[in-house]
């Protein structure tokens, strides 16, 4: 950037857009210091004009419809914080991009979706598509993968990429407490959407996010492959207590890795050690580990969400714009990241905790233990508790690793049993100190 | 960097000077899909032109004295892996900065030492001065503080940042070892410097690079201040098992934060929480905390030495230098940084962990717990532990918070009693839950 005045325009003004216009007016003097530029904001939209909100808008600058700004109004860098994985969000970005503009944005569901096409449209531009904030929060990791680690080999990302589910979890464990309760708490304290938390819960922003950490560590193309995505929904506080007993811990983990050249993206509750790093990784709190050569193994954390540490990756996006840094928006050219195969999950081996439900009367365990030797299944470790007054037990068993398909094929044949009172839980097992 | 081929120069061919140049070879076409660069090895130098090496080195690239590279060769980036804080290190790198020719350097002493006057050199020769290898080997802390967290106001950073140090305690903890012993081990592991390991373990090195974040951090000349320095070399076995009796772990900690805007940098052993974060980073890791605004706490952890990710971070500098990035070594501009005021460490109140050995006769716990209450020190926890087989009996303070010049005090004035076998031992006791 030549000039040394650059407008700015912030299209979106929820949460997120009036923390981070708050900070733009108070950071003016630093960023100057930093870069050299003084930022102006020279447009604002959104929905409602007429919002009670914290500080006044001048009505000069702001817009209802936002595509409005880029037909009358002269903008270099605008921040797209709406928030959605297609109509205006998409609109604006790829409008702002044709005409030249630099774009920001938070929107791991449009990057997740539109990523390549978009990138491709900023790389033909010349100018930036920064995303900083849509994984990780305040954790500056796709900055780590684009330029602290630009030149090593990533094997392996590991993260838990989503506060909601994690502080449910948490405070499930703490509180001891139900999945639905906790989520009320949660709503209430602004940890989940009022609205419809379902896309927190169901893995899906955990996968969006996996998404965008795979293109960046393997150099590849945004994956649109069918992937392995379980939320915390089944999770019950039964779970919880009994992996206490256990020493572990279930925390949703979104995971990466090539496995011989193909790509294994998944999310899914996992149990971990309670001593083991990701294990006491509580609350809000995401963590990304990352393994790589000759990395060995790095772990950031921080917290992941909420308007202050968003609003900090945006800003150190519209730093590193000012600077005049790298325009690639996934590290590389365009043109050098190839699509990757997909791994069959079907061949995912795995130790897992199932749970049985069952009526307590003789003969059952024995009926369960030969189902688990006809798909060769074996038993790491297994634990019966009997609920006497409600003639009922609990059976958990931790196997030792085995294909996920026949635990599926085997359960499948077992959950129709009279003897079971409700379908089996199963839950993975994940042993971090391989490989 | 307009030019297509990039001329680089090693000086310095010890073990990271080797494993770096093994990975510019094996790397030169990632570094290309990257950059957009090819990079040419175009000079080598080291001492010893006839000691054998896993690879040939061509006669004719090859310099014993490293200033003749510069005399006789076109190089646009040359990498300082020789170490030393003055000397030829100081030398080679003012040369080349004045030369225009960019520099990349692990070497934490030299930074800590000389990096405000070579890094105003670089910036008035339009060339970059990286360092991202001196503080943290595979870790980007720097990054991290100039890019990633650019526009935060940090308050507080706290790191392990000597794994020699991190290794001698976490191994006399787990093998029940003495120092020595512990220390010869790790000599014979590479763990620490086979001839003279006392700047690790003094906390000479951890200090350097305390120095080197706070000017980062706090965006501020490094300081040339008098600081609080303690290693590890007096930290007994026995200190190690009551510590871990506490639910403690000892740890050598490097911190820096601004009080009521004065620095206040410190290394020195601290009892942590077993259950903490920093509690729990063990073995050669380091690791770094940040605090700050409004990004709140951001956690990094990853291998702190050895030549892999050394030379990781080393080449992380180079795709920085290659794709054309900010050239300000200490993140913002030379005349904006300003020097710093020192806070007074005589105010430095804190928590002590006291052992005392005493003869065991009646009446010497009364005339430590005098002691103590004359310099107005209270008491939070005593343990005394009789050792009736010797004669004698250790007693353990943990005090209230306390100015420490009181402490010092106190032990000054108990410290020649008859009834005390050898010279108190104290340690700091962080409570990393505050502010």
């Amino acid at each position: 950037m030549k000039k040394k005045q650059i407008n700015i325009a912030v299209v979106g003004l929820g949460q997120v857009g009036n923390y981070l216009l708050n900070e733009l007016n108070t950071k003016k003097k630093d960023i100057e210091i930093k870069t050299g530029k003084k930022i102006n904001i020279e447009a604002i939209s959104a929905r409602n004009v007429n919002k009670k909100r914290k500080f006044k808008i001048k009505k000069e600058i702001f817009f209802k419809n936002p595509l409005e700004i880029l037909k009358t109004k002269k903008i270099d860098i605008l921040f797209e914080v709406i928030g959605l994985s297609d109509g205006m969000s998409k609109k604006i970005v790829e409008t702002s991009l044709k005409k030249k503009i630099h774009v920001i944005t938070p929107n791991k569901a449009l990057i997740a979706k539109h990523g390549d096409y978009l990138g491709k449209l900023a790389e033909k531009n010349k100018v930036n598509l920064e995303f900083e904030a849509s994984v990780g929060g305040g954790i500056p990791i796709l900055r780590t993968l684009k330029d602290g680690l630009a030149t090593n080999k990533i094997k392996k990302v590991i993260g838990i990429l989503n506060g909601t589910c994690n502080y449910i979890l948490s405070e499930m464990e703490k509180s001891k407490d139900s999945f639905f309760n906790v989520l009320k708490k949660a709503q209430m304290l602004g940890f989940a959407e009022p609205s419809n938390p379902k896309f927190d819960i169901n893995g899906y922003d955990s996968l969006a996010k996996v998404r965008i950490l795979s293109a960046l560590a393997f150099n590849k193309l945004v994956s649109k492959n069918n992937c392995l995505m379980e939320g915390i929904e089944n999770i019950e506080l039964k779970d919880i207590q009994i992996a206490n007993q256990l020493n572990l811990r279930i925390k949703l983990l979104g995971i990466t890795e090539l496995i011989n050249n193909q790509l294994f993206e998944r999310v899914h509750p996992c149990l971990v050690g309670k001593d083991s790093y990701i294990g006491n990784i509580n609350g809000v709190m995401n963590a990304v580990i990352l393994r790589g050569k000759p990395i060995g193994e790095t772990a950031l954390q921080g917290e992941g969400a909420g308007p202050g540490p968003t609003s900090s990756a945006l800003l150190s996006d519209l730093v590193s714009i000012l600077r005049g840094n790298i325009k690639y928006p996934f590290g590389i050219p365009f043109k050098k990241r190839k699509s990757i195969r997909n791994y069959d999950k079907s061949n995912y081996i795995n130790s897992l905790y199932l749970r049985f439900e069952v009526k307590d009367k003789p003969g059952v365990l024995s009926k369960i233990s030969k189902k688990l030797a006809r798909y060769k299944i074996s038993v790491k470790r297994l634990i019966q508790t009997p609920d006497k007054k409600n003639n009922k037990a609990t059976i958990v068993i931790i196997t030792h690793k085995t294909f996920e398909k026949n635990i599926i094929k085997c359960i499948n044949s077992i959950k129709k049993k009279e003897y079971l009172i409700k379908a089996p839980t199963f839950i993975r097992v994940g042993n971090f100190n391989e490989n």
